[in-house]
């Protein structure tokens, strides 16, 4: 008898559905709450999501549940299959694993410690006063080393390891570190080099009053062309872009505009189309199992990634929509020469700003972010000396100097919202989305021809085939591996950043 | 000891609430998928609805529930008490035993076969074609009957009343049947005269191209300024109009625009902000409790129709409005006397068509389906005579002649959905709109002057009082005897009519 027919796996199966289909539907408040709630309507929809995702739980760790797949589990353990079926009951009793170690009283504790978290945040942001925050940072830091130290009982992880697991399941610090290095360096000096070179873009070509509604024209359309689904998707508009699913065939990217900034909405939108084509790849019938599941953060943002810069960044891409920008915006946009362009949408320039830095300087950000928050968790450096450490490091790996923390450890929401072992997802979003580039134009020979031709289909198709169809069946190192032919590596990032950068920079 | 004491009451008080919570959840979800949700995603959406439907009804008929409630009740089953929580465990009493008459399986019955209902009304209202909608139509008038039959158990209600009852508690054909009639007579006779007088608005006033985006300016500013509170609530655009509640501080009105056609995103606005402003007015601490619930849909549709009818088509609504007109469209209709911009408004035309029917008409349009789904919920006329019944009845009653089923007896969803007992309540809102506003210019002396000033709090107040405040903590009766200091009579709308549309028409 396979474990298929096994009869605990189909109430197995469809449990875990209906954790997901509970849990997409607070996903669908949750983004309505994003896209034009009424704001006196906050208090009340937290308690609707909150009770929509405690009854999630429920399912997840309902005793019945926990039993059937303590049984199914005991058939495969030491199974080395690759069965779907034999996959699907190994990755939902790791899920087990996580949702048990945690008691109720904890996970609530840390939902309103990151609830007023974020409040404080906001606040000590708007102030730039970085004491306002450190009181409730260090509790958030305490709770969360409780968090990870629970999870990592009966694994030989590290604390802070458990906690980037919920995100990149398998990621250890001591390759990340490895990784990490091997691409600052390199990165610092490429920086530098571009920095002294007398070669510019023209600052002011993507910088001009460009009619929001048009933008929105234009980023609709290119979302499209690249492969987004709108019959299986929308495309609103937020504050803070983001992507989210509220169903098998229900994708929800949000993007935004700046009304004097062609580069925010077009590289936002492609982002986040990025994002949700790999939703939309994931197979819709197996909704809420692994294979229906994406792989880890890395992968999703290899994906999101990609499209916006090895694609939205190329010279092909530019030699496509420059003719549909002398259509969309009329001479302001349509008299420039594609390589000016071109140079124009690769401009690097060191900012202190993470989510307006450019593809060369973003991983600095990153990398500074995970040395510290790995530091915090572990207890080698405390909330106290926090501020100093990061301006520490703007200086030393970007040369900048920060003037105020709310434009330094002050700007980002993460840890304020509990996120610890998130931001190294970032970076190797970026180094996964290079290397499978690298793959996908060795695979597709005539690549760059055909994003010339606006024909995107063939690197979907390819996306598709070594990474969406996947779902989480296969962790992030199998995807690439599988997909590449090598374990991950810096090389693609920088060779790719190098061969670009070095001849539009004259270095 | 005080009922609210009783350690039953705020686990009751809190199910009821829990249970609503869930109820809301789902709601927000449908007004999703009426505001744009992709093409794709019906099915799995209907799936969320339902299953957030279905816990919610398991909350509402728990054991534990039901037991406290029946203990609580015969604390007070005896008392003819006015206080709050008295009335409180009598009403949901009272929904505890409606919701447990009806089994599970026959309320799933009911859901699948009114889902396919819909489907197939659709198909043969495309098609022209009432034979296709015959069968099912049997089948859904069959399933009521046994509804019907199942509700009135232990009640000396008749079948059709037991249906009714689920939109407007305590109607009574006998007393509809005698209202009805009272109304259709004089109004016959009214419609006639104007038919056949030769004063006629000017019917390409409101008929002219009107740009979207200035009808949707125009719109918002008129809910605003009536008193529908944007921090509370929004307004979108949809195909079918309605207005839904997703949380106590969370109400959206949707309407929608004829791009050659004034009235229809104006009028349709201003309904449904009424209907806004009522869920608005409600106790928002008592949401999903009698006292944070709507009354009943004679109620709530005697808000809507109140504002859009008795405002919206006053000479003082108009006279406020006319330079804001100007200042919208330009000489397009600011240059219009408001006296010609009233009398558009108040375009009397037997129609076919009952959503576009006017304020006289459309009671006629409401009788007609009144006496013929009481006739064939109780049984004595069949679905196979249902087309020509209907066309005999729009002969006679407004002088028109049906050509197509989809014109006549395809035109309204309501009999597919298995809505038997709803549109009484229509006539009803009218009726009460007509009292409702006859008091409240007794109670505001300048009521006209105010609304000419574009001063619509004094009316908005007085209804708060009178109705909003009360929820379904008084029946509707109850209300209107409270509010008029009379019982529900015709003659309120009648006069109202004939004191407007005589001297309109010179008749």
């Amino acid at each position: 008898m396979t474990i298929q027919q096994n009869n605990h796996f189909e109430f197995v199966s469809q449990n875990a559905q209906q954790a997901a289909l509970l849990h997409s539907a607070a996903d669908a408040l949750e983004w309505d709450e994003r896209t034009g709630m009424p704001i006196a309507a906050g208090e009340y929809r937290a308690e609707q999501v909150s009770t929509l995702r405690g009854l999630a739980h429920q399912k997840r760790t309902d005793a019945k549940y926990k039993d059937s797949i303590e049984q199914l589990f005991n058939l495969v353990d030491k199974e080395n299959s690759t069965d779907l079926s034999v996959i699907t009951i190994k990755k939902l009793h790791g899920d087990l694993q996580r949702d048990t170690k945690l008691s109720t009283d904890l996970v609530k504790k840390l939902a309103t410690l990151t609830v007023r978290g974020q409040q404080q945040w906001d606040s000590a942001r708007k102030n730039n006063c970085f004491e306002e925050f450190k009181p409730i940072l260090k509790e958030i830091v305490n709770l969360k080393r409780e968090v990870g130290d629970r999870l990592k009982e009966g694994t030989d992880l590290r604390r802070y390891e458990s906690l980037i697991d919920e995100y990149e399941p398998c990621a250890r610090t001591q390759h990340l570190d490895q990784l990490f290095e091997n691409l600052r360096i390199p990165l610092v000096d490429l920086i530098k080099r571009i920095g002294i070179s007398n070669q510019k873009p023209n600052p002011n070509l993507f910088r001009q009053s460009l009619p929001i509604e048009k933008q929105r024209e234009l980023s609709r359309m290119v979302a499209e062309s690249i492969g987004f689904d709108f019959g299986r998707g929308r495309l609103d508009e937020t504050s803070h872009p983001f992507c989210t699913t509220l169903g098998p065939h229900d994708c929800r990217i949000l993007t935004r505009y700046d009304p004097s900034d062609l580069a925010t909405g077009l590289f936002g939108t492609m982002h986040e189309a990025g994002h949700g084509m790999y939703e939309q790849g994931l197979d819709p019938d197996a909704f809420g199992l692994p294979l229906g599941s994406y792989c880890s953060l890395g992968i999703h943002e290899s994906q999101s990634r990609m499209w916006e810069n090895q694609v939205g960044r190329s010279e092909a891409f530019w030699t496509w929509i420059a003719p549909k920008l002398e259509a969309q915006f009329g001479p302001q946009l349509g008299s420039q020469p594609v390589s000016e362009l071109y140079f124009a949408a690769n401009e690097i320039r060191p900012s202190l700003i993470r989510v307006e830095a450019d593809e060369a300087t973003y991983n600095l950000h990153i990398i500074i972010r995970y040395d510290l928050e790995k530091m915090l968790i572990e207890g080698t450096l405390g909330v106290e000396d926090l501020s100093e450490a990061w301006n520490t490091r703007y200086h030393q790996d970007l040369g900048i100097t920060v003037e105020e923390d709310r434009d330094g450890v002050l700007q980002d929401v993460h840890w304020s919202a509990g996120l610890f072992g998130y931001f190294p997802t970032y970076t190797l979003g970026n180094l996964i989305g290079a290397q499978l580039f690298a793959s996908a134009e060795t695979a597709i020979g005539d690549l760059h021809q055909n994003l010339a031709n606006g024909q995107f289909d063939k690197l979907l198709e390819w996306s598709r085939d070594t990474v969406h169809r996947h779902g989480r069946t296969m962790n992030s190192e199998e995807i690439v591996k599988n997909a590449t032919g090598d374990t991950l590596s810096p090389e693609y990032l920088i060779n790719y950043l190098k061969n670009k950068l070095e001849p539009l920079y004259g270095i």
